[in-house]
């Protein structure tokens, strides 16, 4: 028996690349197997709460479009969103979700009252994640909507506000690993400042750090084998976030000793926000070892914010795809859609619609990209090309066995003069075009 | 005995605020007590070299458009070159200058050639130096016009050319050691990609860890005692650069062992094609401790390319002169013009005249943010926002003496519920309107 | 009697340069006569109901954060809003004020129960405006905040909602006309699209063409005197807004015929999310003959989204002022903080201080740019660069007296190689700041 | 025989989607029929000289790095240089080229000896076009690059400088028409400013529009029966450009009475930069009557200036081909690839591989969105959604019938309450994702 939200609806099945079926997959067949893996092995999807049951469909200038029987206030209505939600979770197969503490339940008028709530939510999830087989990927807290957190949470120049995130990112972590939670996510949206003028960066900073060790501490202690993952994003809310990229994240790690006890999750919008393309942050995070997880949903390359739409580009998704099989794969990582409807996308079936369409180009993306690793697309080429470095005095260079006075004496005595070697981007390009 | 370049034209002086002479200083009088300091000792100027008598005034639309007696290949117009650049120096009255070889020598037809011409201009720059007291604040190497540096220097797949860029450094720390040069600058305009399709971005990042580290040594052994600086840019050239922003350079730092040894000299302009406020990118130098010098120049902030113009905002430049005294002012650094006239901008005095305007807004804008310290404009609110962690509790949270759950016991014992106050924004921003 | 929201709080008055008193002006004197006009007359400063007192602090990561005594639905508050309203422009000694019908009145549960809410509001502010004297600079219909417009007001899918907001426009243009409102704007915030899939962009554009020429006739028909204006924004909330910037909205006219009945109300953010100055802008719509009207809010040239914040930098400010007065100045248009405070900026205070530093700039701004125009200080360099085509050939040339061919020829007689002048730009920048 | 540039290569032929041969096109069949047409008269590619035979390499950091035999500046080279240039037309099989007169002869030392050499090769250029079938797609004058027009072309301070470029523009267009060119495309790099300080904007633009009107009507004098076109860039090389896009353009023709004589050269690389999609920009034109032809090539996302790279993103290529179809194909335009190699590309296959995979994604973007429209895939959705436009009422109202006040009684007589409709993107998406 179901809320009868999506209507008569059966499970969203795979019916290949020829079905015009918008309720089927024409890509994703879970149980296809690519580079050794079951598809839904690899790729992990997992649908966020926040936006597809959370999210009034409001915009800076405009209020809420979405009417759904769950938006208000009441415990009540916080458990048939989850019917709803958990519905959907089945209806499309996925085999995770992940959450906000605030996605799931009303703010209580005290700190214990919203923790309590929190706990009733899990206890009510528990039963549907067993009953569905749905998993967790991440919780997380939401420690940017409310107003205490305008001037930040960890980083808040009031100390209690500190106090009170800690508090509730431990009553996350808790429900996190109650639930079985893979992975524990946080998201700074406020950790960063409106204006220097009023800010401390260096204090802040400091502050960020410190909250996160003690993050980091929690988790070990109770026993949380998930991973812990920072989400990067350079600005909005805030002008400038401190979590700016993949290379911000992994200095301030680096300065606080926890490069090896967090990972990140990286969202295509956040990274272009940054000025970088999204395969960048991929391949950054994996050269650094710190790569995670992935929120797998792009901003729209004309607009300045987060846009949080649904995939589409699947050239863009087989490169991004390209170096998370390049970093191993997903461990406790997975493709999460932390993507939004249009806020114009009014009927129920446009969200299995958005969810089937951004699945279906993850599949093509993964498949592309598996091909190319298989046939040594790009490798081949890219070991020809740094070929000169595996000879004997170019190593002794790069492990450090030569100064600098050293190499300019061979430069002299040999009269080097290098010559350029064509990079043959275009070749490439084209090469990947074969694959997608 | 002058070229004649400049024309009839005798020493720029300061003479007040109501001059109207286009070539007399009008805010900048060198000797000028600021804060305890001579404002000539504060700003250190420099001139580039670069800019001012390199560049022909292209752009990838158009060719040169400057017409200088000094424009060829042979040593005898290096140093035509070299009489006028030291006649501006002089003219301007600015104590420093700047240079690449490239800028100073013909290239060679061989390494050896070339660096033969780079000592001979070397000496006959300390000659000049002598005689006219401009001093050298950094010089550098350029290791990108070069074809051969197309697939970049130190990140280059062919070892050869790292070989050839190691041997060109040492041959440019040799000089700046020999004109007791303050400070050596990278800055790694094709340490980056094009394309990640062609790219091993973790080994290139190697491999310009290792050449730091080379170049840190030798400049050590040598007993070099300027600072080792990093020029952060996103990209430009290149799709993208590592040394992107302050952030990135600095987990780039740690992971190399290297944070103690380099600092930043960083540019307004590639500050904001990051993403940045020029203020931004200063504060964290300077919270992080590699704060080293600056470029004071400016982007256009329409366009999404290097313009290099010369600084004409007189309230954006006191911010950031503000968090250079925060930092203590500079040391071995100083305010670096790399900035060019406009290619419109023909005429011999266009070049006198771009820098008395730059160096005025300077004047002016160090003015503003020395007397914004002293009266504790803006520091005297920050510490009211913070003073709640400055108490016991709070200090204990930040020192690492609280767990996770005993804050969250704390939380929940106290019924915290903690109230935002006033961020203050625009009273702020209208106290730094009564300084500039 | 007063509502007691902004505390015991007097006038504020003009104490000169020197005050430190936030609470006073520093540069704003209404009396002051600059270039034979009185400020107050020159600068025709407004207040926005819409951002100070209808807008609860939210962004799209939170929520309210502003606790103001009005907020609610009912008629009761709207009037309570409306005093303090009054009363701080009362406080400020502003002119003017300008509001959508949805920041004074609550939506109701009909289109005629709205109509008559505004109009219940409309008596209530004539009193108002009668007693503190404020006038109304333009009214304007909110056509973007309720889900019926999601897809566009006169440009939606739906004829009946294009007839809503005809009506809603009418209601709107009437009630301004009584209270002798000498502006009507119009801002298409959701005339435009989010995807093309679903957008036929030239039937929408017709639609808008068809819209404005029934407001224009009705505007005529009941005697309005006041200017129509429209209001350039690019993008967001949509992707892609038809009024992108001047160019575009003058194209739009000239196509429906409406380049003379219609003018721009043009705002700095707006402005350089389009890509350009606000300068420009200032000075296309001066060239076109459509210049209007100015709302002197700032964005973050770090941010990608409208922050509408204060205004505070002077030397961009003067620019601005400089286009308005070689304009002629404002007849009907003024000077609008389409301004919000930041979310953070919680006090009372806070809406008089940045309002009191936004009109404290715009004063020293339009004080600098009279000073240049009364020395001619870029008009008289300017003058003389064009010089060449005040002489007889060129005129003929630039009046259609000579064909192509002709003018070939000449070139070819005269062998002419015209020589490059310098453009001066660092010279003119300087020159400008002897005046800010 | 042949140059030998490109070795021992043969005519690059069709060879389906599972050749693996680089040199070979997988998707362009020339002679395949697409909706009624053959491939090669749908997609009517031209290569640019410009960019494949005149650019040597270089960026704003660095110089020359192509070797190509043929660079110098004699009549010689330029000979050799049309020698390959006909030979790499012949070997990828494209039946359009275009040409700038800078890229095809070397200048001379007077305007006449300039006009001489450019009549020379356009014999030259004659004999080949005859002898290998190539046409010509257009014509253009480089008015951008030689120091003369560092200050702008028709928009030059200087009158003579005015007159060099009709003349200039008048020997153009002879050879352009004399070789059987289809169009005569002007781009305005230098037709902009660099800053307002020293800009009589107004002045400029109606000069433009004087220049404009002059070529059209020699145009027409001597029976050029090609189309004008316009090609709008926002930005770079100066700081703003007057034909910032298609709206400004359109404007500018309505000012001038140009609109039906002109029309628009779209490229992505200058919609993106100007804040537009690459289809906005089409879908723009479509509407307004003046599209006219395109440059396929794409700027980088993340780069802020012209990258001017071959095009490889099928799904993006295919919106523009929908709309390139939807404005009922080409007449006299064509695909033009104004696309550079990336300077590292040192080889003379990568010139033909970076065509062919250029050719091949057009090829594949064409059939799909021939596809689409032959399914009404998108048409169908659209026609319903603005299903009620078409009924009377709507009718009378978009067509004038009915005033403002008409239709404010209608709306309070009916009491509308428009309720609105999913805009279903998520599923236009996915429609569009079985295409490509």
């Amino acid at each position: 028996m179901t809320t009868g939200f999506f209507g008569d609806i059966s499970k969203v099945k795979y019916e290949g690349p020829d079905s015009t079926n918008p309720l089927a997959y024409r890509h994703y067949n879970p149980d296809e197997v690519v580079a050794g893996k079951r598809l839904e092995d690899h790729l992990r999807f997992a649908v966020a709460y926040w936006h597809s049951f959370a999210w009034p469909g409001g915009d800076p200038f405009g209020g809420q479009t979405f009417e759904r029987p769950w938006f208000g206030d009441t415990m009540e209505l916080a458990k048939l969103k989850a019917d709803v939600a958990f519905e959907m979770f089945s209806l499309l197969g996925v085999p995770y979700f992940c959450f906000h503490d605030a996605d799931v339940r009303p703010e209580g008028s005290t700190f214990a009252e919203s923790a309590a709530r929190l706990d009733e939510i899990g206890d009510y999830f528990a039963g549907k994640m067993e009953k569905t087989g749905t998993k967790l990927l991440w919780g997380t807290a939401n420690l940017f909507s409310h107003r205490r957190y305008m001037a930040g949470a960890a980083t808040n120049p009031d100390p209690e506000v500190f106090a009170y995130a800690a508090a509730t990112v431990k009553s996350c972590i808790d429900v996190t690993k109650r639930l079985g939670g893979v992975n524990y996510v946080l998201w700074g949206g406020r950790e960063g400042y409106e204006t220097l003028l009023n800010t401390d960066l260096k204090r802040e900073r400091e502050q960020a750090g410190r909250f996160l060790s003690m993050v980091v501490d929690y988790a070990k202690k109770i026993g949380f084998k998930g991973t812990i993952l920072i989400e990067p994003k350079p600005q909005e809310p805030t002008k400038h976030q401190y979590d700016y990229d993949v290379a911000t994240v992994y200095g301030f790690l680096k300065d606080f000793g926890l490069e090896k006890e967090v990972k990140v999750n990286i969202e295509q919008g956040h990274a272009i926000l940054a000025g970088h393309s999204f395969e960048h942050e991929l391949a950054l995070a994996n050269a650094l070892g710190i790569f995670g997880s992935i929120d797998m949903n792009r901003n729209d390359y004309q607009s300045g914010w987060d846009t949080d739409q649904f995939p589409n580009n699947v050239p863009e998704m087989a490169l991004a795809y390209y170096h998370v099989l390049q970093a191993g794969g997903f461990t406790t990582g997975g493709t999460n859609f932390d993507a939004k409807l249009r806020r114009q996308s009014l009927d129920p079936q446009d969200l299995l619609v958005a969810h089937i369409g951004g699945m279906d180009c993850c599949a093509r993306g993964l498949k592309a990209a598996a091909r190319m690793i298989e046939d040594k697309a790009l490798s081949g080429p890219l070991e020809e090309r740094y070929a000169g470095w595996t000879q004997a005095g170019a190593q002794a260079m790069l492990k450090g066995d030569r100064t600098l006075e050293q190499i300019s004496e061979w430069v002299l005595k040999e009269g080097l003069d290098p010559q350029p070697k064509s990079g043959r981007q275009e070749f490439l390009e084209n090469v990947v075009n074969r694959y997608v």
